[in-house]
């Protein structure tokens, strides 16, 4: 028996990740807010509904890929999806909200006999569009376990935990992201104050105990001063403080995150919110005004 | 025409250095401050001197290992090595030291014809048995050229700018590795305060941006609650108070740097000295008391 997926939202991350579906023989239903994104995918096979109680009906699955938290709960419960869901469906919202949304969302849904994995995804459009992101997933085990085929077709899929775990996960990803971000941008800046080549140091460097992938890409984005984004600093930022809010609601403090945070938001006053993240440089070197790494001009979004 | 090499510190690190030199076929002789640890290299046919001024006496190059600064400058200038060397002799120095005292070395061989680099390393001590350190090199480019064969037989030699930039360099290394650590701390402990499982978060986002070595070797410790060094939180105090008294010369805020050096501290103030640096974990935790990652018991120098 073939498994029926309605499909939420086929933006920039969710019409790739629809369309690995469609070539793993899911049959799909899709919508989106702008119907004229649904094409491509109606093209390849897709069924597109009216509207997204239209895409519950009759699915084993329900794929959501939404903008935030809010666009979710209107979506599943405001506008008939979770109504329209039979008992025994599985909602798998990929989107990044906050966990006590998706735990909120969890407990509604189980009420109607409904399963909810929050399943955020780390890898970008590019990951999406070659079926290679990273997935946290959390809620049951058997619902992750009934997933796994779904989500196969879409990346590598990690059960990390109960409803929200995924969500968390998702933090912990943004908060090293973030604070990595600042490690290499402190310690480049350094290396070009002192006189070294920060290209150079770069290379030396790359390898060892400081060795990431933040040093790789946005260590290069920032010796070429190229702040297009990639991942833009309004994005980063909704996630920064997506993720203290989940620490205040469990008594942790995060000092560096916060530290991170205010430098970003200083930034956004600015009005960097397009700016890649990588531009966290820039702010540092408002603080430093003799220091600049590198002396090209910067390419800005 | 075979070059001689003077080596100065077989300790920990030194010793493997040295016995990599004797078996690509340098001829060396040794000097350390307690002499016994010469001995197995004496054994595999290395001279050894009982005076610093001994090892730089016929020498093409001189490498030291030593300690700290004032240790390197004492040795050099104060027990006679600057002296014996000949003009056009070459010091290839490979301790972690301040860069403002590496240019002062420089400019001093300088006035007596004796070449010199500033080229510490990261690996450890595995890197050192390997052959395989980073070797950061500051100094004159011809000088790196006429070292290249030296460096070569000891790991991945980069020249990174003039006089000081291999220390700087060497400083961006460690203020790197001391950031990702709290940003890999405050991620996991994120993940388990709000209820997820931190492990099965770890290899979630193995892979994606978030990743970097300190993720996986410190990250893994951190789980275990590990912190038996690896690396002692007392170096990596000596090497971020060495980092921002570098950007203080330069005119350089380092925010991050700053607050990461005070959450070290307050774990040297608990008596952490040799504790790994990724016990970093442990002050964080102290200051959320609710919030603890994982339940094991922690294994302590």
């Amino acid at each position: 028996m073939t498994t029926h997926i309605g499909f939420l939202g086929t933006g920039l991350m969710g019409a790739p990740m629809a369309a690995n579906l469609l070539k793993a023989g899911f049959i799909l239903t899709v919508w989106n807010r702008t119907g004229a994104k649904t094409r491509p995918l109606a093209d390849a096979g897709a069924g597109v509904a009216d509207a997204p109680a239209g895409v519950a009906e009759g699915a084993d699955a329900v794929i959501s890929m939404l903008e935030n938290g809010p666009v979710v709960t209107e979506v599943l419960f405001d506008r008939g999806v979770a109504d329209a869901l039979a008992p025994g469906a599985l909602v798998i919202d990929m989107a990044s909200i906050p966990p006590s949304t998706a735990r909120d969302h969890a407990g509604r849904l189980e009420k109607k006999g409904v399963g909810h994995l929050d399943a955020p995804v780390s890898g970008g459009t590019r990951g999406a569009a070659e079926g290679t992101l990273a997935i946290m997933a959390g809620g049951a085990l058997e619902d992750f376990e009934r997933a796994r085929e779904i989500l196969q077709a879409l990346g590598r899929a990690t059960h990390v935990g109960p409803a929200g775990a995924g969500q968390l996960a998702k933090c912990t990803n943004q908060v090293i992201v973030a604070i990595t971000i600042g490690a290499v941008a402190e310690g480049l800046l350094l290396a070009a104050a002192g006189g070294a080549d920060p290209a150079a140091v770069r290379e030396a460097i790359t390898g060892g105990f400081a060795d990431s992938r933040i040093l790789q890409e946005h260590g290069r984005r920032m010796i070429e001063r190229d702040f297009v984004p990639g991942g833009p600093i309004r994005m980063q930022m909704k996630d920064l403080n997506t993720a203290l809010d989940a620490a205040a609601d469990a008594s942790l403090a995060l000092p560096i995150t916060s530290m991170i945070k205010e430098l970003f938001q200083a930034l956004l006053d600015a009005g960097g919110n397009e700016f890649d993240h990588s531009a966290l440089l820039l702010e540092l070197e408002r603080q430093s005004p003799t220091v600049r790494l590198g002396d090209g001009p910067d390419k800005l979004p």
